[in-house]
């Protein structure tokens, strides 16, 4: 364990991916990791979010080639909003077009989410830490759509962007049911299509700020060519610069710590157990949630 | 209380939906309804998802009509899946749509489901088991696209329909994540739509299970002209008349019955109190989420 904290510290990437399994799979070790390796500096945390096709990949993809041009350092999480029954399966795109970069200047991972009740949570805020301790200028987020995953990315990222396309037929429904507050800028991206300008026009009118005199920047992009990243990129780096701290942070953290406590206090339940003995109460006919509750509480 | 449990047992309308407020919101009194009240007979839970625009209102409103013509008595829930940050938007439509019957006959409750880490999960289990104890013919579940709800729902449901429309454009990334799994049923809606044939066809080859010699049912149907009902009706009965136990109802109790035993283990915490802490920490940077949830164990 020394030897991986002083690989990590001289910036060994493959000390890095050993770090990240570490911690994702809580294997041993994980919490001397999180609590001993001290953040280098503080990287801005971008992140993606939108409907599938709306053409997120494509957009980190060239937002991550203009910073390797820069010769800056850049990781990407590309997280996927998997059910519990099926993992992995959408991520394969992404990756498959990331992997024409330099692996010392972009590091890549992928991450499945599973949305489940009894503790299954994501690992995201720590893979973050981890990245954070391994001094990226840039940590960039990629998530599909509505979910657990965008909720906790809206706290943990610094600049929150949200991808629409002026087809994508739930756009209003999605904008909605929480997005709008999520996004610190929008971009509508394969900007050639029918119904961009107008869209970007109704974003402009939803997040005008009147009282306060600001407008969420509306970016239009067409991704696969390059346009609009300049000024996306100007963008993120203005939000980045203005921002406050992130209000919603404070909760996500103190909601996961709640629920780390939580876990240590049932570490000595036996889940399976637990499993089997519900089971048998259903087949019997016999089974109440709160009266069986009860009882593991005497 | 004992007035309320009296009135419920007599069928009273106003007393169920006020039991099911007194659960939802985990007020005085709301343990001894989950536990004291029994079930009169175990109705057929049946759940619909799929992405938004596919029709699933329309399909329940078309089977409840059914239902009442037939002199049943139903519930249906409506989920919404809104985030943390904006509640109830997308119900308006589906309530509306379904304000026409008869209160006696059809009882209809929308609720509104977290995502969120911190245990603000939904209460869609004891609702349901409420629901059961009331006495229903049916109870119906409708929900929105993938997320924790499609999760629970999969293990609440006796019979879990998919609903899926010829255009839908993220389909094929929609079924591989896991909806293959869950449906007992597929429904093509809008089915006078170009491509509903080939999809219909697709999805029967997809599901059907050579070794079992077992085919999901795959029905065509437009839910606004009522076409194929019937043949819905049919395949629900066919279902729930073979359905063995759902093998994921055991595994969904017991991660509730954790949680549940979870919640009441930090009972004494102070979640205002720790996101405080939190900020405070943040603000310093000095926040190491392991550290702080060290502290709080000691």
């Amino acid at each position: 364990m020394e030897l991986l904290l002083e690989d990590f510290k001289m910036g060994n990437i493959r000390a890095l991916a050993r770090c990240i399994s570490l911690v994702e799979n809580e294997s041993k070790g994980f919490e001397t990791i999180l609590t001993t390796l001290q953040p280098k500096k503080l990287a801005p945390v971008i992140g993606f979010t939108g409907a599938p096709g709306a053409g997120k990949s494509s957009l980190v993809n060239a937002l991550a080639a203009y910073w390797v041009k820069q010769d800056k350092k850049l990781a990407i999480i590309a997280i996927d909003p998997t059910s519990p029954f099926n993992f992995g399966s959408l991520l394969g795109d992404r990756i498959r077009m990331l992997e024409h970069f330099n692996n010392e200047q972009v590091f890549i991972r992928s991450m499945a989410t599973r949305g489940s009740l009894g503790g299954l949570c994501s690992k995201i805020i720590e893979v973050v830490q981890v990245l954070q301790c391994f001094g990226f200028d840039y940590i960039i987020i990629e998530t599909v759509g509505v979910g657990q995953s965008e909720v906790e990315i809206a706290g943990i990222a610094d600049t929150s962007i949200v991808v629409v396309v002026p087809e994508s037929g739930d756009e209003v429904q999605t904008l909605k049911s929480g997005v709008m507050e999520i996004a610190d800028i929008f971009v509508v991206n394969k900007s050639d299509r029918e119904g961009a300008e107008m869209m970007a026009i109704n974003l402009k009118k939803l997040t005008h700020d009147t009282l306060a005199n600001r407008q969420t920047p509306v970016i239009k992009s067409i991704a696969t060519e390059n346009e609009g990243l300049d000024e996306l990129v100007s963008a993120i780096e203005t939000h980045s610069h203005f921002a406050h701290t992130n209000e919603r942070r404070a909760i996500l953290l103190a909601d996961k710590a709640l629920l780390l406590i939580q876990q240590q206090k049932v570490k000595h339940f036996n889940r399976k157990k637990m499993e089997e003995e519900v089971r048998t109460l259903l087949d019997q006919n016999h089974f109440n949630l709160y009266i069986y509750v009860r009882s593991k509480l005497l």
